[in-house]
């Protein structure tokens, strides 16, 4: 018999984990916030999600027709409150053997469950439930069934999202009070464990933080657990931590983590002659891997929440990081949730024009088109909703409730249109006409790239100000207000003629009256745009000071938002509660991406890495080292002041060294000497 | 403290117990169709629904704002997986009483449930949990909370709909071969009890039918039970019978049913000098209270689903019933579904028009503003499924999966777009247009006018034949086939002039060469435009012969079909199922209607029942007397050949007899002779 896997309803899979993901967010502050006469009754409130959070089916039908040559037997097995099997008219319960002679046969599983998602396996061999079944219903008719190669034993439940697990002992632990402190050593995530509790069936109060003050802080911290221990144990929820304190502990208990993370591989490498370089790599990896669950969250901490403008970068880091594809693409389906749509995404305008983006720099990555097809008729409704709410002459226009975030940075974003959002809609538009004309949708195609051109017309036509020599935020306030963010787009997304992006550099990149950009958010693209620039000091400096300021205050993981000028606990603080700051947010990873397409130079120049350049630059290194993932295969550069060593078990490549390019043999490293 | 009520995501509740409606159907004939060794194994199988069934939704948010005087106590109460009560910013769990002392409040409920749907009970005063409560989310921001005054308790559970039972015994028992018959005396519908059963665990086969010879033929009936007795005792699933049959039956066990069934009272009577047409309207009356249930049902035997065309009629029956107007507004909600649309209701295209008139229907016979108002984004989306499916010249078409139904009755549905779905839609529009009006929605008002005037004359234009003198079935095929139903449609909705309208009386309906109608759901339109016409001696006929012959046959409800030619058994038959025909169908019940508003003569002359007209008439009866409600009230007629009494505890009714006009005075009988 053929290998089976679990089958369900395209997207329900990510839907359904995505509902529980985006409903286990807990109020912080527990003591303050809850009314409670018990001291101890400490369990956080639930916390509600900012936006529609939907649900998968409760009803799925799927089929498949096919003719067979020899006799085979199918069964279907199905976790459904209700479930049949179908087969050319007649109806059959789950659990039945039914044995198929030779001949036509149409084969529909049909079911109903009210919680959780109805999903099927059916043994067989021609007809073993996968991706070749398809949707029987009307709104998505004849797409592929949906299916995870993590799921396909019998005994899996696709409820059930397949964590790895293992276990971590405290590296230390030390008395403070009446109590004891326990450190993991660096940040971690998930299920702790109180084990060997003398008290047997007792409440055991445990506070969490991903600091040693948040810890003690228990009226402040996170997460404080009100364990329940039951026969001398208890086993919490996953949540995010380096620091345990128990405040009333008797010594007589051990507490360890259920270590819980996706065993996914890094294919890349990095290594400088800068030690400090090669921690913020390790650590950037590190934080990435943390934040890389159901989705690509923001921080393993606070909401654990899926944000799409924080996980277009996190696409981007992977890219250059392992070879999942598959967490890119639970992540793009959670995000956009089921029509109709009613907000942006997460309510915030960038984030729904990010999304559309990601879909063909998934493909541009991947050369999948099969996940570009399941997704464009969502694609399609998206722009939709867009172009629902433009301005009478097709530009992005605030509604009612659409949250303008570009970045934390404080500039005026009600004021009209501003100008980042033209740009990112722009780039959206080009992207959608893409994906169009990967699928051969022409008009769908040609309708994108005329609105990408004439956005791209307005923005220069209304944003540019010739005195400035820059783009200005808005063009309706009169404030001519310039801030770096839609300059940077500007140079990233090649938004103007070279001219004015010499004068951007200039008036706005290099000049320090402009404020600087405070978030590793915004690094991002900032970085980005300095590398493309080729001012790899600015990069590296940034690196240095930046992201090595974080280590140097001891940081594990990276932090949501960093401010060299703050000290001590300042640090730890946001949104208006004392430990609200993320320290592992995984917009702080962008260095991977950058050091691996930057320095190691690894870049696809047509899709799915069917060609591809590497351009390793030494920045402002001595040496550099590495491999880069491209698809199913992998690029390793070495570099120092003499020479350049690439090898690669991918065809397509090119070595690029001081202009020449140099045509790579699969598999037979290629060394090239530096004048 | 005010009482509260338990509040949801409006329209959830719908959905949640449509759903469950519509995922019991049973396979019939399960001997036939199940793979099994164990001949005993009868357990029917699930019958998949055949249109997109839509859950509610798994998270819900509400909230209410408001100053207080004094002091107050609130309390959540919920049934979700999470739930928090979120007052002016600080969370509380559920169960905790919070005290607020006089100010001003924002209190908001927030929830999360993965099976079933999450619902809220406030216990408090201002802030007792009740319609006054809206939606936070951004689909339906500021619409009313969902709520019903049949959950006002706290022990309530909104997921259990709330029927009435009592104990209903077998009539008469009977041996048949070596086991028992048990006649229950009329079509039912409710729990089976198996109690005092001999062998206390064992499992005793029960074979049920609406007939005498379906009971007894165990491998066709349509509800065949597997009783599994524990302790002697047996409760089944709810199902329709007359008949139960025990064909291994030891003697030491009795069965009774708990009859399930919603308990509305009718307001309406009716009596004439006819015993016959006495039987038949509390036949009809029996028949749609049997099909009263989440929702109204199409029949209670084999589908038990919702269908438009079907509950269209049923409205009409109950405005001529009772005083209930709850199952017509849960109806209506279930046949909706959520956004988006992807097919027709039901798949039926004509089953989206009616549904689109009943809410002016609904708001014609209630008066009540709110529910059109609560419906009214998804009217609109509806409107906008429809248009977007329609051909260039604005007409309705056919498309891949729309399902042309207008009747049984065979004519060629699918040559062009044919003639009565042009005069649905046309209606439709009307129907609409009058709502837009009445929430002062001008633009859609008028777009909805404009196109029912358009499609009228391209009606008139398109499909007349003058020399048929009536509207073909359809204008492209040049077939020039007469069907009544369009012709029907022309002359209730009044889609023609008065000259083709006679023209049409001639030709089509006094034509019997046109094929006669054949099921009691388009009698409802026949025999309502034949009362229009005032031909009672054809209504009164087809009462005799029609309903009356099933009557004869021994029908306690109405049936699906009936064929006068046919015998025996042949009148169970239907969709190749030996016992496939519903014989407890609600579209039967018409009788109801057509003798409440035309004999004793009834109608609205404008919205919520604020004027209305009795125009009392003996039809081919000697006497009639009876009660119509009326909004909030009832008015009883009295008539025979020399006189009639009319008496109402409503304003605004106007007895007409012989086109003359007198004004009726509340509680005052009036009586007027017969010249």
């Amino acid at each position: 018999m053929k290998q089976s896997k679990w089958i369900w309803y395209p997207g329900d899979f990510e839907l359904y984990h995505s509902m529980l993901l985006h409903n286990r967010r807990r109020v912080t502050g527990v003591y303050k916030n809850l009314n409670s006469n018990k001291e101890k009754d400490v369990v956080g409130a639930y916390y509600y999600p900012m936006w529609r959070v939907d649900g998968p089916r409760r009803n799925c039908e799927l089929h498949k027709r096919a003719k067979i040559e020899k006799a085979e037997t199918v069964e279907l097995i199905s976790n459904a409150d209700e479930a049949t099997l179908w087969i050319n008219g007649t109806y059959h319960r789950a659990g039945a053997k039914i044995e198929l002679a030779p001949g036509e046969y149409e084969i529909k599983v049909k079911g109903f469950k009210d919680g959780g998602f109805p999903c099927f396996y059916v043994k067989g061999d021609t007809f073993a439930s996968d991706e070749s079944w398809t949707v029987l219903d009307f709104d998505k008719r004849n797409m592929a069934a949906g299916c995870s190669d993590s799921y396909t034993d019998e005994a899996d439940d696709p409820e059930i999202f397949k964590f790895s697990y293992k276990k971590v002992t405290p590296v230390s632990k030390k008395a403070v009070m009446n109590g004891v402190l326990f450190d993991f050593g660096k940040e971690s995530f998930g299920k702790l464990n109180l084990v060997k509790v003398k008290e047997k069936d007792s409440d055991v109060l445990i506070s969490c933080g991903e600091t040693e003050e948040e810890a003690l802080d228990i009226y402040e911290a996170n997460f404080v657990v009100n364990a329940k221990v039951k026969n001398g144990e208890f086993k919490s929820e996953s949540l995010a931590l380096r620091y345990a304190y128990i405040p009333e502990y008797d010594g007589c208990a051990e507490l360890y983590l259920d270590f819980e993370y996706l065993d996914i591989k890094d294919v890349a490498e990095f290594k400088c002659d800068s030690e400090l370089i090669n921690k913020i790599w390790d650590t950037c990896a590190y934080t990435l891997h943390l934040n890389m669950r159901e989705g690509f969250l923001d921080g393993i901490k606070r909401d654990r929440w899926v944000w799409s403008g924080d996980a277009y970068q996190s696409y981007f880091v992977n890219y250059y990081l392992t070879q999942d594809v598959d967490t890119v693409k639970r992540t793009i389906r959670m995000l956009r949730g089921r029509d109709p749509m009613t907000t942006h995404i997460n309510t915030i305008t960038d984030y729904t024009f990010y999304w559309l983006s990601s879909i063909w720099d998934y493909y541009y990555f991947t050369g999948d088109r099969s996940f570009v097809e399941s997704m464009y008729p969502d694609m399609k409704s998206t722009l939709s909703f867009i172009e629902g709410r433009l301005s009478d002459d097709k530009m992005y226009t605030t509604r009612h409730g659409d949250w303008v975030f570009i970045d934390w940075a404080h500039f005026d974003k009600k004021e009209g249109p501003i100008c980042a959002e033209q740009m990112l809609l722009c780039h959206a538009y080009s992207s959608m006409s893409k994906c169009a004309l990967l699928l051969s949708d022409k008009d769908m195609a040609n309708h994108c790239k005329k609105r990408a051109e004439y956005l791209r017309e307005k923005i220069n036509d209304l944003y540019w100000d010739d005195e400035k020599g820059a783009f200005v935020d808005d063009y309706t306030s009169g404030n001519r207000n310039v801030t770096r963010h839609a300059n940077i787009f500007a140079l990233l997304f090649e938004l103007t003629s070279k001219e004015r992006q010499d004068s951007i550099i200039k008036n706005v990149i290099y000049n320090k009256e402009i404020a600087p950009i405070t978030t590793p958010y915004f690094e991002f693209y900032e970085l980005d745009a300095m590398c493309k620039i080729g001012d790899f000091k600015y990069v590296t400096d940034m690196l240095y000071s930046y992201w090595g300021g974080m280590i140097e205050l001891g940081a594990t993981t990276i932090w949501e938002e960093f401010d060299p000028k703050m000290k001590g606990t300042e640090h730890y603080a946001m949104y208006g509660e004392k430990y609200g700051k993320s320290l592992c947010h995984a917009w702080g990873a962008s260095p991977i991406y950058l050091l691996g397409k930057y320095a190691l130079g690894v870049r696809p120049t047509s899709e799915g890495y069917a060609t591809f350049d590497v351009v390793p630059n030494l920045m402002c290194f001595g040496s550099i080292e590495g491999k880069v993932p491209v698809l199913f295969g992998e690029v390793s550069v070495k570099m120092d002041r003499s020479s350049v060593t690439v090898c690669t078990d991918k065809d397509g490549g090119t070595l690029v060294v001081n202009g020449e390019r140099y045509a790579l043999c699969k598999n037979i490293p290629l060394t090239v000497s530096i004048k």
